[in-house]
C-alpha cells in the first residue's frame, strides 16, 4: 500500500474557508485555515425570493388564508425546517447554531414575496440559511398550487442583508 | 414586484421565543428577541411516560431480556436517537448542543415506563429533548410489541423536573 | 479470522416480521420468513391522542386560530412530516410507500385531541405511521404552549383502526 | 374527553391531491381520494433554473473546471441528493421511488444553467423533485462562489417538460 | 441566457446505470438508459467485515454482553439504521423498497466479525445497503470501545453473496 | 403504576462517557458524569482508509479523472457530508460543532487511498467524524465501481492521529 500515488485529489469544508473558490493549491492539497482566534459574533442575513402566480391563484390562495391560512404557513414552517437543514442540502456549509429564523410571505398583484432573517452567534455567517428557507418555502408554494397554475415561476432571489455585531 | 401586499404572513423561530403563544404582533410581524447577552448556563430536564401492556407480552418481554435485553435496549437507543433529532421533528425547536441523554426503562406489573434526562449547555431549555426521548423509547416498545398485544395504551407523558445552572 | 466464535448476536428487520417479539430462534440467529408470495393490498391505520392543557392555555390556541390557525396548523404539519419519517425513528420499522396521511385537531374542553389517518399500499401494516403522526403533533402543541403552560400531560396515544383491502 | 368540539382543523397529505387549494371541503374535513385504480405509469419530468454571475466568477469557476471540476460536479451531486430529499423538504409531498434524476450544468455568458430530469414509476408525478434538484444545485453554486461575488441572484426556476407514460 | 455554453457538465443517477464507470458519452451528456421493462425481482446481498480488538477489549464486550448484550445490540441496531439510509449518504445510490435486513456480530478471538444480509424487491441491486450496515456497525462498536481501546482496525469488508429470485 | 419494578435497564449518550464500555454501574444505572468544568478546546483527528482495485478500474478512475474527477470528486464530497451525519449514524455519539473536514483522495497502484482531517472546538474529541468521513468516501467509489470490479475490499481503516489544543 506504500506504492507512490500518481494523482491527488482534495476537498475541504472549513469555516471562513468554504467560500473560496482557490481553497486549495497548486498541488490540490487544502491550507488550513485557523479560526480559533476569531471572535463569536452575532450574525444576521435576510434574504427574499418571488413566485410569480395567476390571477386565479392569487384569489384561491387569498380565500383560503382567509379561512385558514394553510397555504402561507405551510410554505413559512418549511423555510424554517429548510434553513435548520442548510448544512445537510449544502455539501460545503458547516453546521451552525442558528439561534432565529423569521420567514414573511406577502401576497402581491402577481405572485408571493418571500422574505426570511437568519441568526446565529459564530464565526462564520449565515447567509446560506437565509436564502435556503427562502427556497424551500418558495418550492413549498409551488408544490400547493400546481395544480392549478402550470405557468409559475420562481425568481429574484437573492441576499438582502448582512450583519456582524459583538456579542 | 413593487405593488402594495394585501396579505402578510410570518413565522419565526427564536431562541427563548419559540414558547410563546403570543410570538408575532398585532400586524403579524414578529418581534426580533436578542438573546445575545443571556448568560450560557448548564440546563438539565426530566420526561417520564408509560405503555400499558398485557400480562402475556410484560413477560415475553422479561423472558427477552434475560436472554439480550432487546425490547429494552432497542428502545432506549430509539430515544436517545430521537432525542437528537428534536429540532428536525418539532418545526420551532431549534438547534441544541445536547452534552448528555440518558434513557431508563421499568418493567411494572402492567407496562413500562420510560424515563428520560437530557442536558444541554446553552441559551435555551432543553425540555423538548427529554419528551422527545420518551415518545419515540414508547413508540419503539409498541412497534416491537404489536404482533403479540392489541391493547397497548401509551400515555401520561410529561416534564418531571427542569434545571438550570451556572457554568 | 477464522477461529470458532464464542458469541454469536443477531437482530433482523423484516417486513411481516418485525412485530414478534420472538423473532429469533434459539441460537440467535433470525429466521427468514419470505413474503414475495403476499399480496399488494391497500393498508389503512387510524390513531388518536391527546394533550391536557390549562383553560388559559386552550383560550390561547382558540384566539390564535381564529386569527392565524398558526399552532393547530403547525402541529398538522409536524405530523404529517413526523409519519414520513418513521422508518428513521423507530429502528425495526422498515419503509413504507405512504400514499396518504391525515391529521385532524379537535379543541376539547380541557385539551386537544389529535386524530392521524395513514395508508399505503403495501405487503406490511402501517399502523406505526399513524401513531408517529399523532405523537409529533401532540410534542409540536406541547412546544409552542409550554411558555404558558407549565401542566401539560400527553396521554391516551391508541390505534383506533386498521383495514386491508385488495388493490 | 369526551365533550364537543368547538374547533375542528385538518390536514391531509394524499397521492393525487396534494395538489390541490381546495384540498378540504367546507367543513375542514379532507376527503379521501382513492387512487387504488390508478394506473402505475413511468413519470418524467424536467425543469431549469440560473444563477447570474459576473464576468469574474465566471472565470474562476471555468479555470477550476479545467483543473478539477468541483464546482459544477458538486452541484450536480448536491442537486441529486436534493432530489431524494423532496418529500422530506416540501411538508405536503409524498415519498417517490426515484428511480432516475439527471443533472446538467452549462456556463454562460452571465452566469450557469442548471437543468434536471427525475424519473419514476408511480400513480403520481414527479415535478417537485425536478425543481428541487435544481433549486439545490443553484444554492450550492451561491455557496462555493460567495466569497467572491457579491451579487448573485437566482433566478427563473421552472417545470420545462412533463410526461407519462405506459409501463 | 441564451448565449451559448462553453461548458456543459453532468451528472446522473440512474437505476441499473449508477454503477457505471462510463456513464457519460463523449460530450458529457448522460445516456437515458430505460429500465420501464425490466422485471421486478426479489433482490439479496450479504456482505462482512471485521474490527480487530485487544484481547483486553473483547475479554469487557463478553462480560457487558453476559450482562446486558449492548455493545453488540446496539451495533447491529446501527447497522439496521445505516442500511435504511444508505442512499442518503451514498451520492449515485438510488432509493429502495428494502423488505429485510439482518446483522449479526460474532466474537472472534482477536476482534469481532459482522455479517448482514439485506434484501428488497426491485428492478436494481442491494449490494450497497448491505456493506453500509457492516460499515455502520463496525463504527458503532469502534466508538462505543475507544476509550479503552487504542489501537482499532477495521477490516476487510467485502461482497459476499448476491442473488436475484424471480416473485 | 407505582408497583415496584422488577427489571430497570438503562442507557446513556454522555460527552465524555460515550467511550466506556463500564458506562453503568452495577445496577444498570448510568453514572452522571459532570463536563461543565472541561475546557473547550480544539480538538483534531486524522484518519486513513483503502479500496483495494483491480488494475483495470484503476485505469478507468484514472482516465475519468482526467476528464472530469468525477469519482474521486464524488467521493470526497460524500466524505465530508458523512462527517456531519456521523451523530445521526452512530446512537452513542453525540452532536459536535464541526469546523473543519478535510478529505484527500490519492490513486495507488492497486487501489485508493482516502485520508481524511476532522476538527472541532469543543470539550470532546472528533474521532468519529473522522472515520465515518472516511468509510463513506470508501463506500461512495465501492458504489461507482461496483459494476465494473467485483472483488474490491475495503480496508485498515484506522484512526492517525488525534490533537488536542488550547484555544
Amino acid at each position: 500500500m506504500e506504492h507512490p500515488a500518481s494523482i491527488i485529489n482534495s476537498i475541504t469544508l472549513e469555516v471562513n474557508m468554504v467560500n473560496k473558490l482557490s481553497h486549495v493549491d497548486e498541488k490540490g492539497k487544502a491550507l488550513m485555515v485557523d479560526v480559533g482566534h476569531k471572535p463569536h459574533q452575532t450574525r444576521i442575513a435576510t434574504a427574499e425570493g418571488y413566485i410569480l402566480l395567476s390571477e386565479k391563484t392569487i384569489e384561491l390562495i387569498k380565500e383560503n388564508k382567509m379561512k385558514k391560512g394553510d397555504v402561507l404557513t405551510v410554505a413559512e414552517i418549511a423555510g424554517i425546517q429548510g434553513a435548520k437543514k442548510t448544512s445537510e442540502l449544502i455539501p460545503l456549509c458547516h453546521p451552525l447554531q442558528i439561534t432565529s429564523v423569521k420567514l414573511t410571505t406577502q401576497i402581491l398583484d402577481n405572485g408571493i414575496k418571500v422574505s426570511s432573517m437568519a441568526k446565529c452567534i459564530g464565526q462564520t455567517g449565515i447567509e446560506m440559511e437565509a436564502l435556503t428557507a427562502v427556497n424551500i418555502a418558495l418550492l413549498t408554494i409551488y408544490d400547493m398550487c400546481k395544480a392549478v397554475d402550470k405557468s409559475m415561476i420562481i425568481k429574484d432571489i437573492k441576499l438582502t442583508g448582512k450583519q456582524k455585531l459583538d456579542e
